[in-house]
């Protein structure tokens, strides 16, 4: 099931996606009686997704992201795969939806795309053994971590070179129905592809993921784990379409703008 | 003016701390209608701050903290003051109140106090001028950040070390008056003084951090900025009391307990 967050007409909801992949102009949002993160049911009233602005599939409090978890994308920076993953944080104040643009930051002359599986919580966990990790997963989005690669080489702690307003893409919704091991990701500019990887190259899985981040820390609904990004990150500049694209999820598309 | 958050009998609210500073067991809190972030008043009604818990007095989406901004401290671990502020994210997650109790984290056998000066954000801003920066501030509180110093070695971000549960104890309350400019800052571990500073040594001010964070992120109101720790971070271990006091604000006291 694909959910969606959207607004019409000033009102924001959530609605089922429902239509096929291949006639993307034909599909229409079943809209949400309840919360998707609680209770809901289907209202069987429907509103063309073409009708509707799409919203961040999720709110989260926080984005856990996790850095060099493909060895390709790892070498092609000149690092070594970690012992234990680069954890990171992207604030909820970076978080962007579905056709949103990604403004430039003034900060940076080297902002970069990096295409990531990510992973929506469903439920408040702590210390989730591995055969309990799938339980607490809502589903999986598309995201693009967007990064200001000469910010991040400048400074220590990249709370500024990935943390910066609109610097984290989500969406175009949630699909919950999934199996994260083995998915085609793609990135491309202008249509020109530029990053093509599998899930299945990760070195932790979204279950290792899962265990490493809440041995330390609580993870709360609508929060959003990174999975980290395959080779081939490169350069945006103002005027780019960028779109990520995820086997079985979607494609999630922003324009870069000036700040 | 001391604004706390506080619950009893299973209300929350907020309330004008009243009382002298020498006679602690007589103050009472003036329960306040409104929202201290919007309008509001005092309500006249009285509670004793005994007959109350108090809980952190805000509820931040982000706590952005700064590494090494007292050059003694960056010393002390063997650091340059950077030429940028090292610049880090706490999340929602880690937030406790005064009297809480800080979980020592499975993940570290080394877990240290660092006592800092929280500056509470009261309204949305970005890109704010030097001369503005105090306008975006609703005031002050007293912040331990709790950091796992082995983690923090070993790990490149600072996710895991600085972002467990509990790592971030912020009160007693908020304290709208004060300067930032040249305030006594100390941490005792069990009554005995480990940590003693002015913010007068701070590499950067209060108001070079605002212009710093917002030139590429927003601030919501609610946020909090720690402005990095003094000289004298040290273990903590469980059963420990540690106080964080800061001259003109209050009194922040946690103890440590196994997870």
């Amino acid at each position: 099931m694909r959910i969606a967050r959207f607004s019409i007409d000033g009102t924001v909801g959530f609605g089922v996606v429902e239509g096929g992949p291949t006639d993307e102009d034909g599909l229409v949002l079943d809209i949400i009686k309840g919360h998707p993160f609680a209770e809901f049911e289907r209202s069987g009233h429907r509103v063309p997704l073409k009708a509707v602005r799409l919203l961040p599939p999720v709110l989260p409090s926080k984005v856990v992201a996790i850095g060099r978890n493909y060895a390709a994308h790892a070498r092609e920076l000149g690092n070594e795969v970690p012992d234990t993953p680069v954890t990171f944080f992207k604030p909820s104040t970076s978080v962007i939806g579905d056709g949103d643009a990604i403004r430039y930051p003034s900060i940076s002359r080297e902002v970069h795309h990096e295409a990531e599986l990510a992973v929506v919580i469903g439920r408040m966990c702590r210390d989730v053994p591995r055969e309990r990790a799938r339980d607490v997963i809502l589903g999986y989005t598309c995201a693009n971590d967007i990064t200001a690669r000469d910010v991040q080489e400048r400074e220590k702690q990249w709370a500024r070179a990935k943390g910066f307003d609109t610097s984290c893409p989500l969406g175009p919704w949630i699909e919950t129905d999934a199996d994260p091991a083995d998915l085609a990701i793609m990135c491309t500019v202008n249509g020109e592809q530029r990053q093509l990887g599998r899930t299945s190259e990760m070195v932790r899985t979204v279950e290792d993921l899962i265990v490493h981040i809440t041995e330390s820390m609580t993870l709360l609904p609508q929060d959003v784990i990174l999975t980290g990004t395959p080779a081939g990150v490169g350069p945006l500049h103002a005027g780019d379409e960028v779109a990520v694209s995820i086997e079985g999820i979607g494609t999630l598309t922003n324009k870069v703008v000036k700040a």
